[in-house]
């Protein structure tokens, strides 16, 4: 068994961007040179969520949506009363979602569904440069 | 440290019915060989859910009266629009409940609460073929 | 690769306390004696969940006040009408909110975001003693 660390670094939007991460996860497990493992994700930060969905315009959309109904923006929140970011929905939206992720692969190929693309969420209410750690655990 | 990958397959009815995968995952755990690490799970699909629950006929209800609450089916979704499955709710419940779970194990048991069980939620709106991918790290 | 197991315990008063559990798991991982790798937490029991979020006053009652409208106390759940605990909501944010958290180290350092913390989440409706499983699984 073996670990492999990689970092991503990208930029948002903020206000549930969605990034999709599936891409740059390929990359780094076809250069960690391993066969079967976990690949394991972690965003370093309160106001990000890791995730899978189908990464479709409109279900992005969707999710912005039910987003905005199960941790609403405009609710009265105490944490915005005395921090000046007002982004208490953001920390709850985070919270609910989770900052990790685990995805299985084999013959070095990620084991995602069809339509499953694997993402970050930023739930913060303004651009953000973020850093999602990766891991990849396995044997070769 | 050692790595066991192990495949279920069953079928669902889908409409959020939930499955009690934990039987399944002992059996699996017992044949590894192993006697301490982490069983990891993960759903290769974007309408399932994997969590932890006392599998109770009256909760098992109750959870999927929430889940219409929480994410209702019938709320007006893009998604919808464009793609005949209709099933938008379906992709927001699973991406909330999550595609991957870890579970620690000692003496080759689960480390599981007296009422916790292992369960799978199958989010989409139609019965569906299900592949739930185990993985057993650990050593002997 | 190696696995070092250690478990936490701690007492509760449930109703959706938050448990601050950054400074204990960073202890343990100091007494490892490895240096990269990945810190797993699970809590066994089916009314509690592990998190991340920014510890702080205001925003742990926004936090409680959030769970309360995602899945109200009050509702009408058939698990209170069979269970004297009368807890499904407990159960309902617990599976929601998840059982499992993996969070990565480095130099023997947890990398969490600057306002990050761990937290495990007590949403029984009374007071509990709680345990919950560490494993650090990583190389030297």
């Amino acid at each position: 068994m073996k670990l492999v660390t990689r970092k991503m670094h990208f930029s948002t939007q903020g206000n549930s961007e969605i990034i999709n991460l599936t891409n740059t996860v390929k990359k780094y497990l076809e250069g960690a040179n391993l066969n079967s493992g976990l690949v394991n994700l972690f965003i370093p930060g309160a106001t990000g969520g890791l995730t899978t969905m189908e990464y479709e315009p409109g279900l992005i959309d969707d999710f912005q949506q039910a987003f905005q109904r199960i941790a609403p923006e405009e609710t009265e929140y105490l944490h915005n009363l005395t921090h000046e970011d007002k982004n208490a929905h953001s920390h709850i939206r985070a919270s609910l979602v989770g900052p990790s992720l685990s995805i299985p692969f084999e013959n070095a190929t990620l084991q995602l569904g069809k339509w499953q693309q694997i993402v970050f969420i930023d739930f913060d209410n303004r651009p953000r440069k973020r850093e999602v750690i990766l891991q990849i655990i396995g044997e070769g």
